[in-house]
């Protein structure tokens, strides 16, 4: 008994032992400056007279954002970070397993750092309009917008964590010994609230982007076709473009991609990408139609880069690329390439 | 036009000089350590087969917190900050008039601050599986959770803008040049779907006292009590307890009291209490429960205070008093307070 306390013990420090390493190494970290604001933003009229919310105005539409900005941030280009689907932006953050994400990895880069919960989601808040009409009787029940609502089996699946629910790849870089921390991360998904497209993200992001005199716009998943489409509504204030593991829409037209080639841009995917069962996710296909994206972009003369994880030796990367245990190295070949390619600068990270 | 032109630009340079000035006046911040994490969560089994999100687990009632602790932080007690009804953690954030909000001022003020969303609400996603039994047929329409969804009208009498909806008290704290920008931090709130009372809040909020080994709580208005909820399902982390401006439940027992009167308890309202006309809160009516309250607690041999601001000659704060013109005036009040009462520290303030 006491000695499987003492492994047990030996076991706990062990897991924890790098997160506590890696926090002594890194030191502190001086911001410059921090906070949070919104994006957008409009009056919605809702309610009858003696009904909650009864009658008024009520702000929809708007984009919560929070940054901060290194003491060398003003020589770069601001970096924005959208999650996906049925997640918020602590995508960016502390990993499942303790370590810094990308968003503090990407500050001690000297980056400053936009990460903003999409319309609709967390602290950007949604329009419950609907579901209150349907509360009162005044809509029917099948016309509620879709909430998805990730399962833990839809999870493993779609985020690429084992070939099926239970069993992981013997590669995997997602630390899966955290996968629980991990599940608590998904939220419901609200995006159907605002119509057929999250139009109202794009035109925040967009917005964003002027906002800040020029940045880059990340996505991921979801998301990861945004800063496109923001820079289809708006491409005055996007510097740079990097879309992360997401299906490219194969219905661009020449004159979009014209307007697109114009910004550098990146395109990410890990490993595994055909090697799932039973997953809603087809990855092999969002691949596919992403190097046709990239293909086209570079005959319309842009500057546009697939970067095939696998391709460069980087093996068993999941779809939650930012929080796998090689997130380090991967935020090392985003930054060398925001470097060479938006700010034009030799040798990369330094 | 000219003139018009100067004029407007001149007061535009007026109203964000005093942002401007501060943050320039504050300097650099540097951080010892922060990041993001949740507490607690359980596994719910949902859905049907074939039916989305279909059947399988997912998380439910985990509270996400956001950190950041100063360099001689592990000087002082961590404070714990819980936000209010259809609101979130940027409650504590930048102010809407963009000055930095107490989250950032207690940082600075050397204290490991700790930003909790509460369960059901922003990052720490809701349990959506009633609106999802609706949606398919499965669960009257009428037996929805009321989603509490203010309005600028409620909103604007509920936080004491002024004594109705468009006017402003002459002496009003609350900056409402920025009151658009306040708006867009007004989310639905989700709380019924937790059953009729929050009790996963007040769980996580021990958790995460017990899980700091010891902190100081403090809730704002929706959870203002829970501090004392959250000690009474487990003081064993609790080392001091702030209620900002809520009712206080005064069905609590002589045994809940005494418990509870072994935590230093602070309690503050603002101005105005009873100006309002049209409001569903009656501030009057809580700042009478809340006197009662602190009373018991000092019958029992409670460290129990009720600061009342107008008593102390400070005059006209909002119910939102965080974000108060006079914020860092009220931080330092507050700060003082937990020196002398929490920490046994001499002469408040460093």
């Amino acid at each position: 008994m006491r000695h499987r306390v003492i492994i047990t013990l030996l076991a706990a420090v062990l897991l924890v032992a790098p997160a506590i390493a890696q926090t002594k190494k890194l030191g502190p970290l001086t911001i410059k400056e921090q906070g949070s604001f919104f994006v957008g933003g409009e009056n919605k009229t809702i309610g009858q007279v003696g009904v909650p919310p009864g009658t008024g105005e009520i702000t929809v539409n708007q984009m919560y954002v929070q940054y901060q900005i290194p003491m060398k941030g003003d020589q770069h280009v601001p970096v924005v970070m959208v999650h996906g689907c049925c997640l918020s932006s602590k995508t960016w953050e502390t990993t499942p397993d303790g370590r810094i994400g990308w968003s503090e990895y990407f500050v001690r880069k000297d980056r400053p750092v936009y990460l903003a919960d999409q319309v609709s989601r967390a602290r950007s808040g949604f329009d419950a309009t609907s579901l209150l009409d349907i509360r009162r009787g005044t809509l029917a029940p099948d016309k509620m917008p879709m909430i998805l609502d990730a399962t833990h089996q839809v999870g493993w699946t779609v985020f690429r964590f084992g070939p099926k629910y239970g069993e992981v790849f013997p590669d995997e870089q997602f630390p899966m010994q955290a996968v629980d921390e991990f599940y608590k991360q998904m939220i419901p998904d609200l995006n159907s609230t605002l119509g057929p497209q999250p139009r109202a993200t794009w035109q925040q992001m967009a917005a964003l982007g002027v906002k800040l005199n020029g940045a880059i716009l990340m996505g991921h998943s979801e998301s990861g076709f945004f800063p496109e489409q923001a820079a289809l509504v708006n491409p005055a204030g996007i510097k740079g473009m990097i879309s992360i593991e997401m299906p490219c829409d194969p219905g661009m037209t020449d004159a979009q991609i014209a307007q697109l080639a114009k910004i550098p841009t990146l395109v990410m995917f890990g490993d595994h990408l055909g090697d799932v069962q039973g997953s809603i996710a087809n990855w092999a296909q969002s691949f596919a139609s992403c190097n046709t994206f990239v293909d086209r972009m570079k005959k319309a003369g842009g500057d546009a880069e697939m970067m095939h994880l696998p391709a460069l030796g980087i093996k068993g990367n999941s779809h939650m690329l930012m929080q796998d245990k090689n997130s380090d190295q991967l935020a090392d070949l985003v930054i060398s390439w925001i470097d060479k390619h938006v700010e034009k600068r030799k040798g990369g990270v330094k």
